[in-house]
Parts: structure tokens; C-alpha cells; sequence
């Protein structure tokens, strides 16, 4: 046994738990479950509180401190800050003994290493863009660049409408991203989780060259890093563990819109559950 | 003293309560200012929970328990349910001892009242249609009519986007409507204290003589009776008492749109505080 463990790295198997205020978070989900199959997961929507993007700074704070207190009641080895505004107020890389990835960290440096021209656009809801994160992000990791933030307020309520490929959304993304037509951005920076449901609409106002960064890619390279730096340890060991989301509030649409968007990327059999976490 | 009293109602200066996730019942605050300018009010909108349109029943409910408590420790003489959605959920006319009007009831009534083809059409939240209430309160009034509900989820924050009268407020609302131009409705309930901000985009969808029923308007008509039943006791003393506006979350965007919408209908100072209703 002893030499054995010498060629093998320890397995973990206690979940990767993820927490968004709502579904946008699934689709940080959906590319972790693709990236790292052997994994076990637990995914937190703060669906009784949902949105975050029209609060203050102090209350996402606050909602945040409790979702992750939550997960670590869970005995999860990672927390995944799927939500853009809680990201913005999460300062820290580790909460209670467990490594904390935000998404703007990986969508920056994504960001900052795939532009050509040094024009980035990031778009956002009201609260991460006043927040600025984003720019202050990708100017300290390439000073030389231009950023230009978007706030987009209607696309999470589009991308809950289930108007993702729409003339309409169309039409507001226009809107949006009219100003941006003349500042030859190469890269977009999708900073909302929600947002890449939208994504089609999204990339039909730019040019189709332009690179689209999407938060769960972005995370799920900097979580690969993490494995192989063994900052974190794969789950080694064969799991027919379910996938667990948890929800702060029932409802039914939640539960239809979290199998559409996960059953095609996972053979876990999905199993929701409604949890207080005040 | 004594025979003076027998001419005047009792004066009761406590002021009216009203509140609502947000700022939609400030157009319900708007008509009860403009109806009754010498009455006190009290506003409280939860911000920090807000939507509550897309939350369940039972959340709804305890949150609109911790308000109406909230508006109890404030001393408030009568509580005004500005939300439907919340009125879905409040079955009781007395709360600790003060009348409880919510807007599902005078907004039937009306609609009962104006129609004459006997053709109602009920806008409103997912939730609030799904709860059915207009149609089981409207059918409880008057029941040979026929009550078309649609859920017109994007309203609220087309609302909250400042988007009242624009093209694409216009698209999405024929988008909803167009299922009801066959239906020959002479009346329209506006089921969302936030979507009269909308009326005029939602005129436009029908023929011009159509009824729009504002449940501003129609909560201040029921409110007018139960002064001269004196179920409750008009203020009848000078009061130069501030309008207060307390909100669960600090917000900048509320407080611009409050003023927006309020400053015009009173003469009262607005004062803003930040509260915490659990």
C-alpha cells in the first residue's frame, strides 16, 4: 500500500461546491462537468433572493458570507464563486480552510492573454461594472490596455425569459453595445454567468472574429492549474454520487431550466433540494 | 370641548403604511398622495428581496409578514399591500389590529364595475397569474365574464430600466399582448403596481377606448369609502410630517426613481432610510 501511494496522488472525492444567486451559474457548472467528470459537485441558487446585480455592495457581501458558509456545512474542498456581482465582493482566496475561485480573476486574465489589438469590452450587470473590478483586474495584469464596460441590466431577465436567440434581445444588445461599434474591441469579456445564454445575440454585434470569454472556460483553466499545481486533489476514485442543486426557494421553472441546461453535459442523475442558508 | 367633538370625527395622525418589493407600489403611494394630501405615509420597499414575481408562494408570504410587522413597530394606522404578487398571499383584512387593504380587491372590483362586454384582460407577474386570484376574485363579483391572465415577466425590470414609452417596450408588450387581439377585452387590469410606468406602450396594443385598470386609483377608491364609513379616521389635524421612504437595501438608482416619480404629487419633504424588516 505504502508504494503505492508514492505513484498516486491522494484522492478527494467531497464535492466542488458552487453558488450563484440564481441559474446563471449553470453554466460555470456545465463547463466544470465537462472539464472534470470524475468530480463530485453540490451547486447553491439563491433563488429567494435573486438578482444580486441590483444590490449594494455590503448586502451581496452578506448573501455571499452565507451561501459559502453553507457549502462548507457541506464539506465541500472547493468553493466556485459562480456569480459575477458576488465576485466582486469576495476579496478572499480561501474561506474556512477552502480554496475560493472567483470568476473575474480567470475571466481577466483569460482576457488579458487573448486580446491582439488591446481592446477589451466588458459587459456586465449595473453592479459588477459600477464595482469596476473587471478593469481594475486586467489593467494590473496588462497596464497597456483599453477597457470599456458595459452595463446591461435586461439580459438576465432575458436569459431567465428563455429569449437567448431572439429578434428582441437582438434589438437590446444593439442598444447596449451601439456605443462600442467604434472602439475596435478583439475581445469581450462576458461578465455576467447568465450571459452566455445570450451569447449568439451577443456576437452577432460584433465582428464574428471578435473572442468571447466566457467565465466558466475561464475558471475551469485556472481550477486545471490548481489540480495538476495539486493546490486542490482530483477525486481518483469511481463516484456515482448525484449532482446536488440546491435551492433557496422552490420552483419549478429553476428545476425545468437546470436540466435543459446541464442533462446533455452530465450522466450524474440530477436531485434538487430547497435549503435555508441564513 | 365636549360638543365640539360631537361636529369632528376623531383625528388620527398616525400615518398610513405602504409597501412593496420595490419601487412599483410608489405609484400606488403616488394616487393615495394626490387622493389624501393631508394623511401621513410611511413607504417601505425591499430591495435587498426584490423581485418577489418570480418567488414562491410561501417565501412571498413570510416576506410580506416581516413588512406588514415592520409597518405594526412604526405605528402605522391602516397597511396598503402595493404589490400584487404579495396580495396573492395576504388573506387577511386586520394585521395586529390595523385594516389591511392589498390591491387584488379594489382592482377586481373595478374591473368588475367598468367592464360592458364582459371581456377582462389581467396583466401581471408568473407568479400572481399563477396564483389566479383576479380571475377567482373578478368571477366572485360578476360571474358571467370571461378573464384572459397573461404573465408579462419583462414588464418589471422594463419598468425599473426607465424604458416606459420606447420601440422595444413596445415589441415585447405586442410580443405578450397578441394573444388577447381576438379576445375583444374592453378592460385591462394592470395586475403590477410597477406596470402602469408602462401604460402607455400597453394602451397601444389595444383600441383606445379600452379600460386600463390602475390599482392605484383603484385602492384610493376603496380607502375613500372606508374614511366615510370611518373604519378609518382621517387625519384632520396640520401636519408637516416628512414622507418616509425606508428601503432594505441602499440603493441610489430607488432613491432617483422615488423622487422621479413622487416629487411632483407632493409637497411633503422625502426622507429616505435604510431598515432591516427581519
Amino acid at each position: 500500500m505504502e508504494s503505492q501511494s508514492h505513484e498516486h496522488t491522494v484522492s478527494d472525492a467531497r464535492p466542488i461546491g458552487v453558488f450563484d444567486s440564481g441559474i446563471g451559474g449553470l453554466t460555470v457548472l456545465r463547463e466544470l462537468l465537462k472539464r472534470f467528470p470524475n468530480e463530485n459537485f453540490i451547486y447553491l441558487g439563491d433563488t429567494a433572493r435573486l438578482p444580486y446585480g441590483t444590490k449594494s455592495a455590503q448586502t451581496v457581501r452578506r448573501y455571499s458570507e452565507q451561501n459559502m458558509k453553507f457549502l462548507v456545512s457541506q464539506d465541500v474542498k472547493a468553493i466556485i464563486v459562480a456569480c459575477n456581482t458576488a465576485s466582486t465582493q469576495i476579496f478572499e482566496s480561501n474561506f474556512e480552510g477552502r480554496p475560493v475561485y472567483n470568476v473575474i480573476d480567470p475571466g481577466s486574465q483569460l482576457a488579458a492573454q487573448k486580446t491582439k489589438n488591446k481592446n477589451i469590452a466588458v459587459l456586465g450587470t449595473r453592479a459588477t461594472i459600477k464595482a469596476n473590478a473587471y478593469e481594475t483586474k486586467i489593467k494590473k495584469i496588462k497596464s497597456d490596455v483599453n477597457v470599456f464596460s458595459v452595463a446591461c441590466p435586461l439580459f438576465v431577465s432575458l436569459a431567465e425569459e428563455g429569449w437567448h436567440d431572439d429578434p428582441i434581445t437582438q434589438q437590446i444588445a444593439e442598444r447596449y453595445l451601439s456605443d462600442l461599434k467604434s472602439k475596435n474591441v478583439d475581445t469581450v469579456v462576458l461578465g455576467c454567468t447568465h450571459y452566455p445564454l445570450l451569447k449568439k445575440s451577443i456576437q452577432k454585434c460584433f465582428s464574428s472574429d471578435t473572442t468571447m470569454i466566457d467565465s466558466g472556460e475561464a475558471i475551469a483553466e485556472i481550477m486545471e492549474q490548481d489540480f495538476k499545481n495539486k493546490k486542490i486533489m482530483f477525486n481518483t476514485e469511481k463516484s456515482d454520487s448525484d449532482l446536488i442543486i440546491c435551492l433557496t426557494d422552490i420552483g419549478p421553472q429553476f428545476e425545468t431550466l437546470s436540466l435543459q441546461l446541464l442533462a446533455q453535459h452530465t450522466n450524474k442523475k440530477i436531485k434538487f433540494e430547497t435549503v435555508a442558508v441564513i
